[in-house]
């Protein structure tokens, strides 16, 4: 959706180079977008064209595993997934998992304060960092640790979206490896049985390690590249999966498995051994692949909404793919309320591309209206700049610039995104809001 | 340790006269201090001589509990005690508990961002907090939630001990009451064995809804308060309580039992009913009354430590109450390495009020000796604004100072806590940094 070049890249090697870099850029007054990955999916990373995009991929190193105080201490471009194979030596893992985890780094999951499969159980990535090596704008190094007094500068980092600091170096926790995983599969044939499941499943006290679901057409394209074997024509399929001491993984799965009889779940299949368990994983975790190997360009919407509404709410979307000629694949952290629509769509096609955005930002109204909100944890980015201005009002907005600014008062650090000016918004203000409805940013130049 | 009388007592109804109270002393440029039931361990909620000391006491009500989104919304007044208590009707409790709970209010536990015996399971207040309805000094209404985009104000606010805003209202997340809780007490005979089985407890996986520890001297000044037949002779008594399906509380109780048994605990118990297990817990939660009782004062510390460090830090305390000729209780929660020795002794004779400031500077620096920090859950307040300059660097604070701008340009909101003036660090830095030691803050006029 989004594409702009930078007038320099920049690969650092070690925080020297780093801080050099940031102090040459603040002599000069020139912007600088830090990049992980580039997975984010609000264009947090994209570049600045008159700045410098310094890219942390040379920096890969697990500088030290304390497996005694189940600490890693890794540095900003480690993929998600090293940190975890790192540490299964130890019987420990980094819980936080998103389903880009083989590609994203740590850097961009601080960032973005991403969450994933786990994070239901385990929490966010804010929950799973205990300290941070950084650098502010000018290039001075500081450090932030959950044990630190004082005003909580850790968890005003995570999600910053690279605007406060950059990141040089992580500590994260680990958790014990558990003793076992117990794993369900099972299809629903209607949203609302679905998703009644899903609200009776958390209401009843269980904490699943993952609940997702996929709906019916994300299943057909998902087998359409992997044949895994999941059930047919079912409205939803869901994946749940607890985990901890052996008897408790199975004893809470078998709860979770009543609860679904309940709701008329069919296809119950029970993962028998670790094979079968990372089967029925596969083929949620390689949906966004899947989607993206069907259609030429998808549009990947980020919402919540209260549990008990996901059967409605999945209703509304299926009557919106309809209205706007688009397909939509719906795949989902369930247990959070977080959509993820998928929309299919030509980016080629400039009515088709148009149609893209008005159907995501009718889905966003959608999860408003049924007591949600515009961001589950894909951050704003420059996508979701105008939906700011209708969140906030003035004075909150303000307290965001002066948080800004506590940090970076020439504000250098990845400008122009994720807290609109109030110029932006009184300009948005005077164009969107008087029709009353979420309106979509738009695709513009900054 | 702190009095001082304000210029003015506020009791604001309703949020209108909070708002009221704070336009006026904004007009007038007067300091605001908000103060819940004072139970604070700080000084955070010491008055200002100049200034409005504003009391939540009358605003108490639960608003509304709604027990299919488990969210209960309270005014800054309602007692932390009082939220599990209505919640109890729906099969719902308010996890996080200090033990000050019969006492202490939401807003305080905001505003300190406590924890309690249940925090290593069910996380702190900031876990727990989904939304927060506050006042800037300036009396404008904002709104911060969990589900915001940008950045995370909501935990910017916990914490921040009443001097970026006031809390009107908070929306907090309600968990459901655990099936079933498995609870046990035993015995060690030397602190290194007690401290170990703890590390090695976590270590294994378990993640116990409570695990508490007192030491002999603390056993002894309960049992002579209480008589609750807790085992006598003992180094240190530990309860652990576990919670959840009733086989799964079971079975990691017998986990942790085992672990115990290894390191030669005694007298083990299981409590067989809810009678039994209340009055395990009502001695270490009476801990802090029971050393009121004994002695005429007593100063309540507040370090953490590395869990493997626990042994060989309680002996080194030991060793300073030698050295200090003072008596010290030590009652902790020591599954998060949290350490709250008691030391007793007269606050109106002058040489033992020095050596117990003394004292507890000492088992501060040890803290920090051994990996740990100078507070866990108590705060900065007044009480440890020098060691604030020791922790952090120049650029450090003035990010504090950058984000207090942020919130209240006029520095209204209880002046004088938690943040140390660049200035005081440098007056103090001259004064005491010279003998490379934590240094323990004066009792001074500010
Ligand atoms: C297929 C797919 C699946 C996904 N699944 C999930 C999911 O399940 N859950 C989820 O939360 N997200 C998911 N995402 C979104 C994305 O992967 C995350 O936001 C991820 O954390 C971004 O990491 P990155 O390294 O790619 O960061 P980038 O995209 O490179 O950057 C993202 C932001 O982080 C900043 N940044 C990067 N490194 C640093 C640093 N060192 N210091 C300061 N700022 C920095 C950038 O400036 C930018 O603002 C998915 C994306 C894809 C493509
Ligand atoms: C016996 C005893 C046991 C304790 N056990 C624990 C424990 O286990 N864990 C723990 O973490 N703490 C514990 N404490 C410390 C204390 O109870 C907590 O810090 C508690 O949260 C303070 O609440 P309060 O209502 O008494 O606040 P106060 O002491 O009145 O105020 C504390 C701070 O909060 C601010 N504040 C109060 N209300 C508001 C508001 N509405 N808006 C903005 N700021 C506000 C004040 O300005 C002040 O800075 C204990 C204390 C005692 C006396």
């Amino acid at each position: 959706m989004y594409q702009r070049l930078p007038a320099a890249v920049a690969l650092p090697a070690d925080a020297a180079q780093v801080a050099a870099i940031l102090k040459i850029c603040h002599r000069l007054q020139v912007p600088v977008v830090t990049r992980g990955a580039g997975t984010g999916l609000s264009g947090g990373a994209l570049p600045h064209e008159d700045g410098v995009l310094m890219v942390t991929a040379k920096m890969r190193d697990i500088v030290r595993i304390d497996p005694l105080a189940r600490t890693a201490v890794v540095q900003p471009g480690v993929r998600n997934l090293a940190v975890s194979d790192a540490a299964a030596r130890y019987g420990l893992f980094y819980p936080p998992d998103p389903s880009s985890q083989v590609a994203c780094t740590i850097g961009g999951n601080v960032a973005e304060n991403s969450g994933g499969v786990r994070c239901l159980k385990y929490g966010l990535t804010v929950h799973n960092v205990v300290a941070l090596r950084c650098l502010t704008a000018a290039g001075e190094e500081f450090e932030v640790s959950a044990a630190d007094a004082g005003y909580d500068l850790l968890a005003l980092l995570h999600g910053s979206e690279g605007m406060l600091a950059v990141v040089l170096e992580a500590t994260v926790a680990l958790a014990a490896l558990p003793e076992a995983r117990a794993t369900m599969l099972c299809a629903f044939d209607s949203y609302q049985a679905g998703g009644d499941a899903i609200a009776a499943i958390v209401a009843a006290g269980v904490v699943p390690a993952g609940l997702e679901m996929m709906d019916g057409f994300a299943v057909e394209v998902v087998e359409e590249f992997l044949g895994l074997g999941y059930p047919k024509d079912a409205a939803l399929v869901l994946i749940c999966e607890t985990d901890g001491l052996a008897e408790d993984a199975r004893g809470q799965l078998a709860q979770v498995e009543r609860i679904c009889a309940g709701f008329g779940a069919r296809d119950v299949r029970i993962a028998a051994d670790d094979a079968e368990r990372e089967r029925m994983w596969r083929g949620r975790k390689a949906a966004l692949p899947a989607v993206g190997r069907r259609a030429t360009d998808y549009y990947c919407i980020d919402g919540t909404i209260p549990r008990h509404e996901l059967g409605a709410t999945l209703e509304k979307i299926s009557e919106l793919s309809k209205k706007h000629g688009l397909p939509c694949a719906n795949v989902f952290h369930a247990g959070d309320g977080n959509l993820h629509p998928l929309i299919m769509f030509h980016a080629g096609d400039e009515d088709e591309a148009r149609r893209a955005r008005d159907f995501g930002s009718e889905i966003l109204a959608a999860c408003v209206a049924a007591g949600g909100t515009v961001t589950g944890e894909h951050g704003v980015g420059v996508e979701k700049l105008n939906e700011m201005c209708l969140q906030f009002k003035e004075e909150e907005l303000a307290m965001f610039h002066g948080v800004k600014e506590a940090f970076d008062p020439a504000g250098l650090l990845n400008p122009g995104k994720a807290i609109p000016t109030l110029q932006r918004c009184a300009e948005f203000g005077m164009m969107h809001v008087h029709d009353g409805q979420l309106a979509h940013p738009e695709l513009e130049r900054f």
